[in-house]
């Protein structure tokens, strides 16, 4: 397997699609949001990226069959924009990592036709929330007016730190190719997933995108989605208290 | 030294051979399972895999000899089918090199012409256990079935976290390949070398593989490998109490 | 993009430039002191650099509109000598990045011809100062005097851990090119951004390169730059509260 | 600059030289006894070796003269054999790095006809030492019995955890090569630079090599290179205090 390898599962004609982003991160906004949408609307799952900065392991499904853990390009048909959906269990585990599968992601938004890119994320408040406030950050300023037409927040150094990780490159790389990228980041207490956040973030996109989207199920799947993270944590913790770290053998003189 | 070499020690002639790993993890159940097979039955040792992502490091022998950390594999033949056997005593120390090592020993494995492999491990319960389940995943629902006849488990979102490490990366790239692979996970309560998880493991085997595992002495194997294993442990901590790390000189302004 | 890419924004014609790099580092005086030449000066920005060697991020401005995180080349005419100054929001991320960032930041400084070279940043006292003295490193022992001219202190074994990262590096790498270089460390408490400190290294650049620094607003920047960098650690430790780090990930069984 | 750069300072006509390693290590023992035979017999300085495996950092003399951090061979000839001596104030930062180095160093020894090869470093008891014993480790059962001549001990399982780093590969890496290697590693409380456990490799290396090796200023030297020492691991500390570590950067959503 090369380093990096991208696998043509199916194809599809999408005309002016956006391409929407949204792999783990804080409160799982992006991800939830990115879901919800390929659950609302029939997908199809059109490529699959291996790489060796993503984790090394396999997923392993109900039936017990595992597959290699991999990113998914899904092409979607709304009422509005059509889409290319990108999701995933994982992201990078180096900066380096960042960069590559990055450039990787613009390659196949490219390869697609897409030229207006959202990246979906969560910005974590520290307290309790009552009003979901969606923060943008985007790379023209054409962008920011019509996200802030939308209801999208631009707040002074906020987020402070910028924003770090896939999110934060497909905006950055992306304003290097002349694509049209914006971040959305729902406001989460950010300790669970987060329905609420994501429903902030999917009611812009509704505006950006002219999609309807149905939230009939989005708490559920929330839910299902915490119950699942709930037990990779507990089940990392319990092997991390039984295999050595690699720690404990570097740099001995 | 290239970063990943492989040296030839000797050649066999294997008819059919199934491949099995058997390297360090939760309980060193798939190491002492492994090895439990190259001692009841006579092996040559075929290859020896040397590489950079392995750790830095000789491993010292009784006679005061050193040699080189490496994997090694071995040829065995047993009343059922042919092996193939990887052991070890270390895995690949980053992400990326865990998929090298995994496709060199694919490789490897192909060279001999398995197209049928064992990756055995340990899965946690984080509490003691009275009957050693084996939890099981594989590339395709058949060998599934094959593995249920044989008492495996297959249980919804277990492991939760995926399989991580070589062992579920021989499954992932093992399937990209078209290899009939599974992966052998003894439940262990995860804190010594676990005799009953590996006697678990090797049940599995025998009725997968048509052998017929001798168990006298596998509790003495494994009081023996807890042992060394203690000792390294105790010499790393000392180590590490008298050795800076790199963090300490990274990243300064 | 390349793993490196040096982006041409402006060209400049400069006399016999000096070269001066103020990265983050401890008590941020290099930075500060970089920063307030350019306020205090119209510089040209005439480089930008983009490497996978800094973190993956966008930083984003008040208007909302995102830029891949990267290091910018001024050029600086003053009423001495003409400046080419090298400013940003990171260091590389890795040893070798350093090495790496370092040789490209030396490349550019040779295209501008300069052959003259302050590195600045702090040295932590771990306690409070009355008189701030700067401590010096040089490349030769000609610059060593030229610069106790200027009241530079060089004390023996100091610093005694000797200099590391980008500023270490510009006087070790540029030393091998033949390039006259000094570091300049003010001393400081090092908890907070320190303008003092900054100050002492403005008076000795003022006598080394003839320039004629204002200090009015000093102090004020220093409040501000204190101010952004409170909100950037303040964000980044609620992201990591959230997010889980690959050691959870790396090497199990 | 090249990731590995080996500088030609000077020539040395060395018959069938003994290579001997003292690199930075537990208690020190091994860069204390190589400087001790590099102060008690004129060499000649002959190869620098720079590397992007090595700290990003300059080491200042107390001349206020900075140079890029390298490691150094110098060609001695004593009333025995002939040395090539290695010497640094660091190892590799990175277990594929401390490869790489190794075999860079190895290279080097070949060079100059570097038949036999002498790794030095500590290992740590953990409690204090009436008899200071040296263990062994080598390529050849002949050296094995040569060393145990000169008292030099092998105990099984003895050092448990395998020798790790440059001494380690050393021998790994130099086996594979056919050089003739030994790995003599003085016991050592470990938590100070150990002149006693120096001197107790001195005795060995004095029977192997025919030298005449004069203790007077051991103990001296010992406590000068602890004093330099422990004011470099108090700055580092202090840096570390005032510097952010990119791991608050990493895998943020």
């Amino acid at each position: 397997m090369e380093p990096l390898d991208i696998e043509t599962v199916d194809s599809a004609e999408l005309s002016d699609p956006a391409f929407i982003e949204g792999l783990p991160g804080v409160g799982h906004v992006g991800k939830l949001t990115a879901e919800h949408i390929l659950d609302q609307y029939d997908g199809t799952l059109v490529r699959r990226l291996y790489s060796h900065d993503l984790p090394p392991q396999v997923d392993v499904g109900d039936d017990g069959v595992a597959e290699l853990t991999h990113l998914e390009f899904h092409a979607v048909e709304t009422e509005g924009r059509d889409l290319l959906v990108l999701t995933g269990d994982h992201q990078a585990q180096t900066n380096e990592g960042h960069y590559r599968l990055a450039s990787a992601v613009l390659d196949v938004a490219d390869e697609f036709g897409c030229e207006e890119l959202y990246a979906l994320g969560g910005v974590p408040t520290g307290e309790l929330i009552e009003e979901y406030a969606v923060l943008g950050a985007a790379t023209q300023s054409s962008i920011v007016e019509a996200l802030e037409d939308e209801g999208v927040e631009f707040r002074e150094d906020e987020p402070a730190g910028g924003i770090v990780g896939v999110s934060g490159l497909l905006l950055g790389l992306g304003a290097r190719r002349d694509v049209e990228a914006a971040c959305l980041m729902g406001e989460t207490s950010g300790y669970l997933v987060d329905p609420k956040s994501a429903r902030a973030v999917l009611e812009v996109l509704e505006g950006m995108l002219g999609m309807d989207v149905d939230y009939a199920s989005l708490e559920e799947r929330a839910d299902e989605m915490e119950e699942v993270i709930g037990k990779i944590q507990e089940m990392e913790q319990q092997q991390q208290a039984n295999v050595p770290s690699d720690d404990d053998l570097r740099y001995i003189g």
